[in-house]
């Protein structure tokens, strides 16, 4: 959709939920205008509804707003998100007790690493990689697995563009990261050293589906000083794997889950 | 949002994404049109657009459409949610550490006990609250929680409404659940046996603010055979207490979380 010009009434809709994508907590009505490209009175009427169902919700202090709970329900439903991370919840507690480090579940969305879910190492490097946002593909253990296995085409354009650079040691040559790309595919793993936030790195491995296709990546992040991968890779790798099986049997790529899950339980 | 008749272009999107709310994972969509109540071509017009802006997604074998994973992740910053999620977490690894049982945070949500975040006991009972599905609150240990401290009118709209029977044990008679609610508030938690499921028990306890306002529920759902809640409530207790304490020192009111958090960190 190009959200600089909404073509319809759906269009300025989802333009004006689109203008909290970034991240952004709160906004104000300007701003969410702005955003979406809608005149005042459009963006106040659009907004007031969308506040009025509950798909946004309107801070009493300040008057600005932000995601509706509602909201936040119905996207909790989609299935190629739940399903991949129903599946992976059990295996990320397991490594979780395991290394006590920070668990990261991630995919590939946008030309980026969407991190799905996450487990945080309380007594590991402070990661508050939330579930929900992006982080880029070339930076990230998470990252260099997906950008390693997509098609060419998705790979040739991340390195076709600019690499930001984080730190110092962020990959920002496009041949130096396509060398290091060649040895995640060999070495069945990618490695992260200071490269998005110094202090902080990580290892991360692909899971596959029953078609052995990578669909995400399982990452570990770590303190530098202990991010040994001789360390972390045994029971990241280890884990990965009993997904994949879990993946292979119980997964499709539309996102279902089968066999279907009992009804809910208190 | 009166969803029988949309009023409105954005009352039509908001129906059209309403119908996925009942936790359907996909629809076709003639039964799209149906539960939003609108007529096929504008319908079909509406989806075709959500679809194209990758709100919705449309499943390639069968072309049924599903809720997207531009949705899912937009929702993702309801901060109401997010927030009180990111400072439970920690504490519910702690908890499902500590009692490998399912460790479950609910808030209240349209006369129900909706479900932000939980950890799986894989060794425990079976239980497939997701995140995002809603449980009643009267045969729930999180829901009985937040029923009990619910504001007065709320709590009697839900007793003066017919009480689904879940199990032969499911409490269906309001001077008696009234009678429980009022010994989960003196005794400060609440606990169900096999009242939503035969075999699964739980132990809940309120979540608190800095003003001692119940904002959630913290709940443990054990098999009811090992679910003693000598055994359950001071882990539980314990954890919800820390948690009460993040919230009173860094959540605010309106889902912001203080200090502002660090940027992401690979």
């Amino acid at each position: 959709m190009d959200a600089r010009r909404p073509p319809t009434a759906a269009g300025k809709v989802m333009a004006i939920l689109d203008a909290f994508a970034p991240g952004d907590v709160r906004l104000t009505l300007s701003e969410i205008c702005r955003r979406a490209c809608l005149p005042p009175s459009t963006g106040h009427r659009l907004v007031g509804e969308l506040t009025a169902g509950g798909f946004l919700e309107r801070t009493p202090d300040d008057g600005t707003y932000r995601i509706g709970t509602r909201l936040w329900r119905i996207g909790s439903r989609a299935p190629a998100v739940s399903g991949l991370r129903e599946l992976a919840l059990p295996h990320m507690e397991d490594l979780y007790e395991a290394t006590h480090d920070n668990v990261q579940l991630a995919v590939l969305g946008d030309g980026r690493a969407l991190f799905v879910e996450r487990l945080r190492g309380r007594r590991s490097v402070p990661v508050v990689t939330r579930v929900g946002s992006d982080l880029p593909l070339h930076a990230t253990g998470a990252g260099k697995v997906l950008l390693a296995h997509a098609p060419a085409d998705v790979r040739e354009a991340v390195l076709a563009a600019p690499l930001t650079r984080h730190t110092g040691s962020t990959l920002t040559d496009p041949d130096e990261l396509r060398r290091d790309l060649a040895a995640v595919r060999r070495r069945g793993y990618a490695t992260t050293r200071d490269e998005m936030t110094v202090g902080a790195s990580s290892v991360g491995v692909p899971v596959r589906d029953r078609d052995g296709t990578v669909v995400a990546a399982l990452s570990l992040v770590a303190r530098t000083r202990g991010a040994d991968p001789r360390r972390l890779l045994p029971p990241l790798a280890t884990a990965a794997r009993a997904l994949s099986r879990d993946l292979a049997a119980h997964w499709h790529a539309d996102g279902d889950i089968t066999p279907p899950l009992p009804p809910d339980a208190d």
